[in-house]
């Protein structure tokens, strides 16, 4: 089974994948691309206000020559995906690690590839895999991530957020 | 040595602890505080709109009885306290692991502890425990971090974030 999710989500409904009904080798996608706005937001939410994030002058002047992402930006669209589409709701986040292999650049396109890993009958967990992979076919953020999924459906509403306006863009 | 940084951060200058000054034991704290506002902001740049962070009448039919953060926000405190207080400015993040012990509601105030667990000469990069803890002193993530701090004497003018609305509050 594979499962996907992109920027333009128009499903007005979220639906599990249940723990019994998770099969190891099960794969889902999710897919953003970094903007400015993507930038200004997470350091907002966060407080880091690091410059190499925000200041373009500040940034060229380093090893990586321009903004980059936050690397939990990345995280968080790990996060998404584990919480949107594979498990979905009802399923509790219990771990994460990440190794941060390459930096993320303004217009980059991020797909997260979820993979099913191992399952642990007695803890009714997962391990799942949560590599993401840039627009060139290179891992920036190599991991896995610890899941507890709803062992029941659940199928809930999307929220629908109200709009969010950055003063001066 | 210990720094610190809290939500009502003043600073105009960022400085980093260079690689050598770096010594083990060395600690920091990082504090923020959950809002509302921060719950939909992190959604939007996430795109994780999953209820259970959103929907005050479906959160509370689930286990949590609340709203509750998104487990990578306080990730992402994590990120913000390593980026701007130690090692702070011009350090490379390449790693993370995390454990979600508790969940985070609405109101409650995180204090990220950073300690230097080990460094490693040839590499010249750290191993930094990432404890993050609540007003109750409960630990609510527990994690290490891998950074590369950078080597030389980094002083940066801190960014000022342009005013971000969200619509309706």
């Amino acid at each position: 089974m594979t499962l996907q999710s992109t920027n333009s989500e128009t499903n007005q409904t979220l639906r599990n994948t249940p723990y019994d009904q998770m099969k190891i080798g099960d794969k889902a996608t999710y897919q953003r691309t970094l903007t400015e706005q993507d930038l200004i937001l997470f350091a907002t939410v966060s407080g880091d206000y690091n410059p190499i994030h925000l200041d373009e002058t500040y940034a060229a002047n380093t090893s990586f020559g321009e903004r980059i992402a936050h690397g939990m930006w990345t995280g968080s669209l790990i996060s998404a995906a584990l919480s949107i589409v594979m498990p979905g709701p009802g399923g509790i986040y219990s771990g994460q690690e990440l190794k941060f292999l390459r930096p993320v650049k303004l217009g980059d396109t991020l797909i997260v590839e979820l993979e099913v890993l191992e399952k642990n009958e007695r803890r009714k967990n997962a391990l799942i895999r949560t590599d993401v992979i840039n627009q060139h076919g290179k891992i920036v953020v190599k991991g896995t991530a610890e899941i507890i999924p709803a062992t029941g459906d659940v199928c809930v509403e999307r929220v629908h957020l109200p709009n969010v306006s950055i003063e001066g863009m």
